[in-house]
């Protein structure tokens, strides 16, 4: 099997810098490539090793990748997006920025062109499939409580995870009274939020990094998915998944949960 | 919408017993009676309340149920279901016992009669949960380990299910090397046990009952699959599906994870 | 060395039938008899091998124990104790409804006696050790959080252990503001009840029984006490520690934790 | 209150960086400025703002510290030490070497000077907290296992951490049979490294750091005390800590253990 020919849109940033590194590491990838108008740092000597092109296009005329990986910023991404559909190139998109109407205009573009192209806003392959899990379980355990874990300079509780999998897991729960209909709180607030007639509770403090745990309960039983991440080469991964799959899609498909069977 | 018509044969038993609370709770379903050769103890007042038959084959005569819930022995179990079957009824099977060969015949005369059946070793839904997520997430994450839980009386070491959920992931997972190829144990045993390339710990402790965690590890994060059993009331809901969802089926099915989408 | 002499009174209840199995299980300690003015349960054969008393005094008298363990009434615990103290029998009490005012009165009537006594509104010696290490974390690290985890039928939120564990900690922890000063929640509630400037969140799902987490974080680092309890055996190992250490004190303690070294 | 003048020897070094900062982040600590005898790198502006020596003897001498902290090397420590508590300098020392002889001597000298000094091999005091707390544990609940979890790339299991945990819990648990006695294992390993009679088990994923649980059982409950440390700056509250209390101690204290009261 020939090796997929990957270039790094935005490779001089933190993120770009960990996908040069990742692409580099495993054999059925071939680096071709990075994108990125400034300069890399002093020390950044891999990226030195491989071609580094100032302009999106140039590089993509020139060096033909299958597959352009985007971690650029909300003012380029489209207009990169539009360049590779049209050049044939598969693009993976972890900029954050398109809007909905963006990406059904990319959508339409890519299937005329007959590619696929992935945006996803979570990389993170084990919060995917923890937001998933979570989904699928409420329809069989219907009584669930969220607990998200976060360091304590986060402004905002809950978590916009934390959220997006209350928002899963209620399209698929059998509306029910949780607790008792007496209950009453003690100490105002604690029992946490209420979200379409569950519960988020939210922790904040130092030591934590990104933590949630979903719990289902049932007679006699409980089933808790939890999802830990320390940092930001959590999405690597996922990254590294949807430049394997991406060929296979057509159109441009929104989340890295469609790409798992 | 008519409510299903349930008996239940072993009804005097502990399973029993549970399963016929839980089918008079339910208002979708019916409940026309309990099977079961031996008398019921003094207090179990519930069971007096409703027929009693004490011959399997009368009772589905008699009353035509649409399922008939089987928590019997052994050495009933096939002749029971082979009449079920024969009588149009569908058949919800917890008794243990029945030979791969058994469960080909029955499903062979459940496809003669148009319909269906469910055979299954574990009736927990969580616990079938974790076991279908954790074959899923080896897909995506192939480094993983498994620590079981139980209290200190248990004698087996790893436990069934512990080891049908690795049947589960090896089947999906990689084959890959875990850990440093120079790993040293210090303390003989404590990387615990492997199972195709990964590794099975067993925890064991008064104050402990029935608990398992699945832990998947890849770059900066760790998504975790646990449940926790209290008692067997958990198997409850389980049963309380297969009623509902048996009729849909054709054949005999092995095992409640089928019963999922 | 002697084994010490035991009675029970409430042996017919649901504690005290568990008591005095305990009490004939090891081997340090001789059963002489329960106190009870009510018929033991028919099927309850081990209080019938043994000498069964209707009456408090007339069994103190008859028999004098070392100690005798009190799980009755509110009505009847303060005589019994009075009794036992003027015959020099040590109490170990878990009976409720004593106030302070009668706890002092004891307290005089055993020193004036030199013997001691233990009452104690939790026998449950993991969450007493749960609460005592969570004051002396509290010292080191002042950023905390409280998750306590109960049934669906638990009416009270937060978990009177969760509110005791709460004034153990204030009494320790270092005044300090915890989390983001610009934090603000999402949906009202999620960030819990705040106690004395920290944070507690109840969580209340079926399968679940008594569980409590108390989480302290700090630079890079968190450290996590919990107990989770599955029943009312629970408490033995501590009836059990007080039985052993009842006759080292002097006057009423109040509370398992100061029999704890 | 006047401030704790400080000076940090080994303060270009990756530790001895993050004390500095700790330092001139905490208003009842003074910094004096560093030692050391490399150059600092060329980012590192702040320790440029400060004094830098290149000799420990000169630089205790010109600036008379209160305490000095040494994260520098195993071939200087016990000469830095020793000029130290001459000038009547406290030490707080987390540089690895010193034999058990080494800390002797300077015990001796440090009694003759009447002042205090720590030689702590781990300063994480939330891993000093879980030691201490299993360690009291074990006298009342005598059965335990513990699980440590590592990144996949440690060479060796148990952990250092789980070997030091698991010989403070034998020290005061009474000896027990732990378990089945007709226990077996189906898989090798699976019940763990045996230690003292109890079992620990070695967990080793990418995507973990450094974490430790240690589990104690008793009827119907369950004690866990967990730490988990996400990177080196859970060091700093254990240095700040000593640099506090090491002026009421008298002689060479060793263990961070000993300071909480």
């Amino acid at each position: 099997m020939s090796r997929i020919r990957v270039m790094v849109a935005g490779a001089n940033g933190r993120m770009g810098r960990q996908v040069v590194q990742m692409v580099l590491k495993d054999k059925e990838l071939e680096y071709l490539g990075g994108i990125d108008p400034s300069f890399p740092a002093e020390n950044e000597s891999i990226l030195k090793n491989y071609p580094l092109y100032k302009n999106f296009e140039e590089a993509i005329i020139e060096r033909r990748p299958d597959v352009v990986v985007d971690f650029t910023t909300p003012q380029t991404v489209k207009q990169n997006t539009e360049i590779a559909l049209r050049m044939g190139v598969s693009p993976v998109i972890g900029t954050t920025g398109l809007t909905y109407e963006e990406i059904l205009q990319l959508d339409k573009l890519a299937k005329e062109r007959e590619i696929g192209g992935i945006v996803a806003p979570n990389f993170a392959i084990g919060a995917v499939l923890m937001m998933r899990f979570a989904q699928i379980a409420a329809k069989y355990m219907p009584n669930v409580e969220i607990i998200e874990m976060h360091h304590d300079q986060k402004l905002d509780a809950p978590s916009g995870t934390a959220i997006k999998t209350a928002e899963l897991i209620a399209r698929e729960r059998k509306e029910i009274l949780q607790g008792h209909q007496d209950e009453k709180e003690i100490v105002k607030g604690s029992r946490g939020g209420e979200y379409s007639g569950f519960r988020i509770h939210s922790v904040r403090l130092p030591g934590l990094v990104a933590h949630q745990q979903v719990i289902f309960g049932d007679q006699g039983q409980t089933l808790t998915i939890r999802h830990d991440s320390i940092n930001r080469e959590s999405f690597m991964p996922g990254v590294n998944l949807a430049i394997k799959r991406v060929r296979t899609l057509s159109g441009i498909v929104y989340g890295l949960e469609h790409l798992l069977d």
